[in-house]
């Protein structure tokens, strides 16, 4: 059995009795039943994703998968695709949005190059993790962007990726991603699973003008054409539109539900990525966090679509795990209050008139 | 002068340079033009606030301001009135909500006894600052609940807090209470000052039942006919409707426009307090951040009628400053960015093609 096959046939349901408890314990709390709102929600799920009642806020760890995508070519992108392998170097560096979060919050982060066009694997960046899966994708319009073998692949390593934070710890790990173009083979990807037109999922990325726009959506629509048979299929429809970073957070995705350990995905790219994992293993929406409704595109369509409620509204539209970060903080902000505050009992407050 | 005309006396206007500024310097880092979104508003909004471009993330304080209400006889809250000193003293001593933020955020907690029944200040809790303007108010249903020159004190205690806090370096105050009954006091005041009718703004506070609900709409009704002529100023209308710690918070938030320190605002109570502060000096809105929609009654209408975007919607409505805290921390998450991310320049990363 391959690792992915395993680890498909190892995911268990959300245990609901974890949550239930987790429940009983927050109204216990010196606060009035259901007044944490929303963060309520966040506990029992995260009890129901670890199967653990006693839930509390662990180290956490960002993953960022980063690729480089052919389709970068039909001039879909607002920036140059060198910009993947210096934003590579910069999030490793630490000048990054997304760097300069984890160090905010104490997040491990771990940057992986999954298939950047430029290989600086041979003279290492201090920071990177090669997991090289390829030298970019392939043109969507000119055949498959991924083969079977990479696809494959490229799903593993979000796999690996997750058992190695794990294995160091983490309890929450949050993804995103960066590469120029991939909002586009993301914004196909949505259309192909959630039905949604081209012009109401596609957006302008790094900032395309409107006749930007109406290229990218045009490219979209002829790859929908191009691969209509390849669609049918998850893997094969993971395969013809790509990339390799997307592969890589749907295997993420799958491989914290196997081993129990909550995601949080990030925004337009992360969430195709989901929808991915989502349509190769369905129910597996129910082990994630969704962390906000991005400006990017028919995001907020595309989270309706889906029934996925945020936790977070603020227009993001960056990437790197930025929206992923800033609300595993807030996930980490309810288990705290799960464990540390006090209940009635134990402070003495008078308990509800009738 | 006193105090209080001195305060509103020099509040400056926020500074729109010091905004433009800081939106220059945000353009310059590495991530596309606003793709931070709402984030960016917020950097924008603080630099303004302090007049000052180049802002950090600095010391933050929470300041919950504790008091009891007359008008909790008229049975128009959950629990029973104990609950309130009982509270001061889990919050003091580190068991409630708000203790657990504060501490996970590294926030200073200032609990101020304004007013509770329940006199501690002979045998001091520790943790509990005492500026206590009376005993509780009194019911608002019998005459004003409180005295003009009470009314004035409880304003005052407000701008001591807020110089207090700042010249204990902080830089940025998240404002929250605790008393037994005062959403139905921060209702009354709600619909006077927006002329939304009390069905649409009374909610259920702690947990009232239908019933609960349909009593307090009546006592609010009732209220706002009473009282219908001191209405027509701000400070009687504060002075007939109450709270301490409504007066108090409306203070810190005159004081901290004052002294140019951004004053977060939680939900509910603390808003209605705002509003007290906006009426008194007209344009003090601008000075603060809304910090999240609250789950309680007309929250999500009083915000609409003053224009208001909160930043957090987690359904949250348990006051004492708590999603004032986990704004603060997205405040400051904004700052942290604008001061530790690199530059195009810096980073070496290329520009944008067109």
């Amino acid at each position: 059995m391959t690792l992915l096959t395993q680890t498909i046939a190892s995911i268990l349901p959300p245990d609901n009795e974890a949550a239930w408890a987790a429940d009983a314990r927050l109204n216990s709390l010196t606060k009035p039943v259901g007044s944490l709102g929303y963060l309520e929600e966040l506990v029992r799920h995260y009890a129901a994703i670890r199967h653990n009642e006693s839930v509390k806020s662990g180290p956490g760890a960002i993953a960022v998968f980063v690729a480089d995508h052919g389709v970068a070519d039909e001039g879909v992108s607002a920036f140059p695709q060198a910009v993947t392998a210096e934003m590579l170097r910069n999030i490793a560096h630490g000048g990054a949005a997304i760097s300069v979060l984890a160090r905010r919050f104490g997040y491990s982060l771990k940057v992986v190059d999954v298939g950047v066009k430029i290989d600086t694997s041979t003279k290492p960046l201090a920071g990177v993790t090669y997991r090289r899966v390829g030298a970019g994708t392939r043109n969507f319009l000119d055949g498959p962007a991924m083969s079977p073998a990479e696809t494959t692949r490229a799903l593993e390593v979000g796999i690996e990726i997750a058992r190695e934070l794990s294995d160091s710890g983490a309890t929450l790990i949050g993804i995103g991603e960066m590469g120029i173009a991939n909002s586009t083979p993301a914004a196909a990807l949505l259309c192909a699973l959630t039905g949604l037109a081209p012009d109401a999922i596609v957006g302008r990325g790094t900032g395309l003008d409107d006749a930007g726009v109406r290229r990218k959506i045009e490219v979209v629509s002829r790859a929908l054409e191009i691969h209509r048979v390849a669609l049918a299929s998850c893997q094969s429809m993971l395969a013809a539109l790509g990339g390799f970073e997307i592969a890589a957070m749907a295997g993420m995705c799958l491989g914290g539900a196997a081993i129990k350990v909550p995601v949080v995905v990030d925004g337009f790219i992360a969430t195709a990525a989901a929808a991915v994992a989502e349509k190769i293993h369905p129910g597996l929406f129910d082990h994630l966090f969704f962390s906000h409704r991005s400006a990017e595109g028919g995001h907020a369509l595309a989270l309706e679509h889906f029934k996925l409620r945020p936790i977070l509204d603020l227009d993001l539209r960056l990437g790197e795990g930025t929206g992923a970060a800033l609300a595993m903080n807030l996930i980490e902000s309810a288990l705290d209050l799960l464990s540390s505050m006090a209940t009635f009992e134990s402070a003495e407050v008078s308990g509800k008139l009738r």
